[in-house]
């Protein structure tokens, strides 16, 4: 028996990631973002919801393109620094000492640091009330040598990416592979 | 300097979901979905991506209706079973001893067996191309007694929710407590 615990913002787990973005006099900013995801396979397609008081709404909206910089764990203070402050008073970039990467396919940048990094188009907008989403396709990923392995495959485990929790606002890590998707369910 | 593998369905952590429906008999189905997350905090959102040849995707369009369980680790052998079959030709509660229990608020089936429910009516559809995204307002959040702490908050780590994989379609567990959000910067 199940107990009501009524609407809440819960999804377990959302992922944490960095938006890049440059503002109107071309400055690079960055802000977290854990509403988001994969939304599409062709075209290949993600998702960020971003509410129109932030300083990166206005850049998305202007350039309509964004990239999605996926930090490791050992980057979490600096994601929650990023996190605490506003582009418009910071430049979270020099604050952090991090390194804006102008993308290849989109007028946006993304963190060096972080290990894995996809460059998103615009292509659809949804106001959803408290926050937009918009609808990015994803033009290109990038990704360290460090967390590739053969083949364009990625190394999760090196990845270490950070999971969010929505319902305490606690970041987690990523934990130890568990099995091969459409294959350990044939044993049943 | 990062390497391009080109566009690609890749962002993790994805969340490992099970999408709850009734079909047009009132027959409970449940099948995978790892292309969601949160998108809106007022009215509280969420989206999933369903390819409209799944059985399941002709379950919503009826009912506007769906619910979305969070499997623990120790299920994912029956979550993987649950991607491998089509509700078309299989009864997967069935199949797997799995309880479908009716939603509070909404015309949809949940997985009782997952610690983790959400109860969702559909308030907006966008076709995105192989995918349409089914943007659902959370009525409800239900949870097991055994990842219930004091005052509405969750315990993540008994949740123990599985994170999916894209890039080599695998299956991982959550992981370890990394701190505080909106906490841990303020020191840098």
């Amino acid at each position: 028996m199940k107990q009501s615990i009524g609407p809440q913002t819960m999804l377990y787990p959302a992922p944490m990631l960095l938006v890049g973005t440059y503002d109107e006099n071309g400055r690079a900013n960055v802000m977290t973002c854990a509403w988001g995801g994969i939304c599409s396979s062709d075209p290949i397609c993600v998702t960020v919801s971003l509410r129109e008081a932030t300083y990166s709404y206005h850049n998305i909206v202007r350039a309509q393109a964004y990239t999605i910089s996926v930090p490791s764990a050992s980057l979490v203070k600096q994601v929650d620094f990023v996190g605490l402050k506003s582009g418009r008073d910071t430049d979270k970039f020099a604050a952090l000492g991090w390194t804006a990467t102008k993308a290849e396919h989109v007028d946006a940048p993304y963190v060096e640091e972080c290990p894995l990094v996809l460059e998103c188009k615009v292509v659809r907008t949804v106001e959803l009330g408290l926050h937009t989403m918009f609808i990015g396709q994803v033009m290109d990923v990038k990704a360290d040598a460090g967390i590739m392995r053969e083949k364009g495959h990625l190394d999760i485990p090196a990845l270490d990416a950070i999971c969010f929790d929505p319902n305490n606002g606690h970041y987690y890590a990523a934990g130890a592979p568990l099995g091969k998707a459409f294959s350990i369910g044939e044993e049943l």
